[in-house]
């Protein structure tokens, strides 16, 4: 496996040249300290961690896997050291709560912090990465009281947090679990439940476990509407933060898995476990939402960390392994054979990976520069907009990174041939390890359903324009040298518009359109808004192309994605036009 | 898991119904005693020994995998007798020359045994898959002598056969293998070097293991053109076939893969083993291809029958598992949530499978079919007409089948959801074992570049008209019933004679041309095949249907083809138009 390389070059590109996220630093006032200096610096500490300590060992640890024997979780032996080395580096609270001893900084900055993270090594990433989901949740709905008792010891990464939704007969649909909340005279719970996919529910990286678990109290509605979020410690703290008597949360059995390996996934019984209330009662899915939200880009970044490792050892690979003839003009008849980057379908295959890469990488800045307006711009109208936006881009953060990242990092196992197919090269493993991105926190027709149902036509199609206005933006000053790829895009715009008006027009009567189209409509989005994004960067790179050499490639690369990725969007566009009729002609008995 | 069903009456509807084979073999004299009687019974004993005895065993064969210590490899504990009920039903010899024990049966029914196989357990297929390519090749080139030692014992599964061709260095390009072949005064060779990813180079099923090796004489031109075949067996066996002396060709390590955990891959050192030439000097690649050519149907084979067992366990567990609620007409009030089935996002994941699976089984009898045409019709052209068929479909029944298995594949475990990505289930196993036969016996881009490169340019476009006569063929008599899908299948024609008139166009003057666009060629072409396939078979299932209710829901998947699937071919279109530059913008620098 090549060595891991952070791409300091393109995330320094995006930060300043395109997004120019240090504007809105300094505009707003809980910001004022960030600069692009510090931000870069930060970027680089991160990636030292990453390139010398977490990725080298990534490989042995899917070989070693996570250990289960007597309810007790063992890591692979580097784990305890990279997790170490993260908490005292403060990464696990990157951006929580300066009051707790967070580092408050921008999620535009964190976003990159997690694509090097999940490059490195991605069943170590869900460590701390569930932590901070969990701090952030406590964090906005919790009380003082557990927060202060909570969160500095989650923040330096003392202690780590979980998520625990799902149930043998409940994945999808929370509405239906039976985990029960019995109030107890001192104002706490008694948590009963089984709980499976739970990871990082049990693990020996920290003294202590916070789990936040949704259960019923004894006078819920039935429903998704009954649902409370309960927070519950492996160990009971005393006042003063140090670990006490063990709580009744053990972990019954661990996961066998495709991939991420060293991740524990943890069947956990709750058997009276004492826990307290996070937020409202019956209100714990918003409360849990506010944490699956913040792990959905967190999950499409899984996706990103995968296919940029992937293509680092695709390129290196290709260029180093000589095996046939290429066109004349790039012979190297010096050599036993040319270098595989000479073929043309070999570069189709890498082109598509950076293409992804790079777009995605530019998707995950793009949405956490929204999150970082939508939270601390001092203009309501402007965290307005960005709350549209990130709630428009989320679902599509998640699934379309992912979905594109698989596909990169299947390319990136063909590249190596039959070497690809063997687990030394490591390629296999991001495979793997991409995979469940596409699964958990909500399945990728899931989050289809949410952009389309709940937000497009949920909108009526409203959440839609602040994308479009964007795109518009772009497009309302073309550049000569992009003219063919500029007419694409709005091209390209106007079938979104098209599509999404036939499908509105369907909704009052059709029960079943949303659910039948949703993931064409999702991809269909995606392909559009990476679109905007690559053409956003060429433009932005044109200009600095001498200087910085290493912008070359966005023109060039640009133009790939507009000639070769971007008409999928036609067939994807006739299969929702055809709506859910064809869906629906098969009875029961005619699978 | 599920268990197994073999699909016998889709198997039942092919044969007779839509390719009427029956009527081949009534004309043909050497397969004058094939009846479909007896076609279907052997159907059913293969059908029978799958479901009982391979498929059960097909899990804990993954998890138990081969094992290699001292130059011995270990198979799972049921494999050999997997084995030997194989062999003793004549399986392994199911094609092979009745002269030697084959059964002679026609490709197009062993075609359905390779499926019911390969969704049993791809891993263990692969050592009767093996030893039946080499049967053929040591049929078609080798000396009466070294036939008639050989052929009985493995066609009777006594002995297996591998083919040795890959070496570090050299994997598509075999034209640099540097293997050795010595001449020796008894009129064999010594042949030293070393081969890797050799399928069951080394095991434990059998008394001996015949292998087939590429190596170069001290003559040899250079290149491609200086390689010869040799047959090099494990022990070296006296007159009567009784293994003797150990030959100097060992096991050094069996690799760790992603999957197909139960084949033994295997590193293979030849030490100056004594080896027998087979065919001419120099004309080992030509004999070789022989072997390749048999295979690769059978590696799109495997795609097929990893999608075929998962659309199996997806459909039970879509039937089964209860989640959410569909839309009013499909509610199941009583329960506590709907059966996944009703949800319209699950119905197009599972009728995807279904299209790519039936469509597949359609391709592999279809190209069956000509196979047996090839090989067995007593007029020249017809053999002609179908050897020319062959060669087209070929490529693409390799790679396709095995692109869209995979695809298929990754579909049935998304419907698990977070069950899809654990071990226990076994969707993750298909997904794993699939994923080989994109890479093995020339990648799908390797595919590609012979259909586009050597078949379709190289022939200027004629051999492609057996597949557009056939086409038309079925256009010439629309069925009202299907009028708008035989309109779409009738444009995607109009498509890909444009489209192929364009690259032909550009092949003289862009060396780049056929490697740049070979891969969305080669769907482009496969889609369009499918759709004629899907339709041919909703025409002759419109009139069974009231006898036969299986057939219901092929005019019902065949729509959904045609709206949901076929329209990928717009995408594909656009980029092979685009041609080769927008790969080619890139120095090597700005990758």
């Amino acid at each position: 496996m090549a060595d891991y390389r952070v791409p300091r070059e393109d995330i320094q590109f995006l930060l300043q040249d395109v997004f120019h996220v240090d504007q809105d630093w300094a505009r707003f006032s809980q910001l004022a300290e960030v600069d692009m200096e510090m931000a870069l610096a930060i970027v680089d500490e991160a990636a030292k961690l990453a390139e010398n300590q977490i990725a080298p060992n990534a490989r042995a640890a899917d070989e070693e896997g996570v250990k289960f024997a007597n309810g007790q979780v063992t890591t692979p032996q580097n784990y305890k050291e990279n997790f170490k080395q993260l908490a005292e580096g403060g990464w696990v609270g990157v951006t929580a709560n300066p009051e707790y001893g967070g580092m408050g900084l921008p999620k535009v900055v964190s976003a990159q912090y997690e694509e090097i993270l999940c490059a490195a090594d991605i069943s170590f990433s869900l460590y701390p990465g569930l932590t901070a989901g969990a701090i952030i949740t406590i964090d906005q709905y919790a009380s003082d009281e557990l927060k202060d008792l909570y969160l500095p010891r989650m923040t330096s990464g003392q202690w780590t947090g979980t998520m625990c939704l799902t149930e043998p007969h409940a994945g999808t649909d929370l509405g239906i679990i039976r985990s029960k909340a019995e109030p107890q005279a001192d104002g706490s719970y008694a948590i009963s439940g089984t709980k499976i996919f739970i990871t990082g529910g049990e693990h020996d990286l920290t003294e202590n476990i916070v789990h936040l678990v949704l259960a019923k109290l004894p006078d819920a509605p039935a429903g998704s509407k009954g649902i409370s979020l309960f927070l519950v410690p492996k160990f009971l703290p005393d006042a003063d933060g140090n670990v006490g008597e063990r709580n009744q949360v053990h972990c019954g059995s661990i996961e066998h898995k495709m991939g991420i390996h060293a991740s524990a996934t943890c069947v956990m019984n709750f058997d009276g476990a004492k826990g307290w209330l996070v937020g409202e009662p019956h209100q714990g899915l918003p409360a849990m939402f506010t944490m699956m939200n913040y792990e959905r880009l967190g999950v499409g970044i899984q996706g990103l960390g995968a296919a940029a490792r992937s293509y680092v050892n695709a390129l290196e690979y290709a260029q180093d392994r000589i095996q046939g003839r290429g066109a004349k003009a790039t012979r190297q008849p010096e050599k036993e054979a040319d270098p595989l980057i000479v073929h043309g379908d070999i570069r189709r295959m890498l082109l598509t990976m950076k293409a992804f890469v790079e777009g995605g990488r530019a998707f995950s800045t793009y949405v956490g520069q929204q999150l970082d307006i939508a939270k601390y711009s001092d203009h309501q109208q402007e965290r307005e907009r960005a709350d549209a936006l990130v709630a428009l881009l989320t679902p599509i953060a998640k699934a379309f990174i992912t979905d594109t990242g698989l596909e990169a990092t299947i390319l990136g196992q063909q590249i190596f041939g039959g070497h690809g197919y063997v687990r030394e090269w490591g390629q296999e493993q991001l495979v793997r390890d991409c995979r469940i991105a596409q699964i958990y926190e909500g399945t990728n027709g899931i989050q289809a359903l949410d952009l389309l149902g709940r937000k497009v036509a949920g909108s009526r199609g409203q959440l839609l324009q602040p994308l479009l206005e964007d795109i518009q933006a772009l497009l309302a000053e073309p550049q000569a040298e992009l003219a063919k790829e500029y007419e694409q895009l709005g091209e390209a715009v106007k079938l979104v518009a098209s599509v999404t008006e036939q499908v509105l027009t369907k909704v009052a009567a059709d029960e079943n359109i949303v659910n039948s189209v949703a993931v064409e409509y999702l991809h269909l989005i995606g392909y559009v808004t990476y679109g905007y994004l690559w053409l956003r960067m060429a433009k932005t790179a044109q200009p600095l192309t001498a200087e910085r050499p290493y912008l070359a490639s966005k023109v060039k690369t640009a133009k790939f994605y507009m000639a070769r990725l971007l008409p999928r969007i036609q067939g994807l566009a006739a299969a929702i036009n055809d709506g859910s009729q064809s869906l629906y002609l098969h009875e029961l008995g005619d699978f």
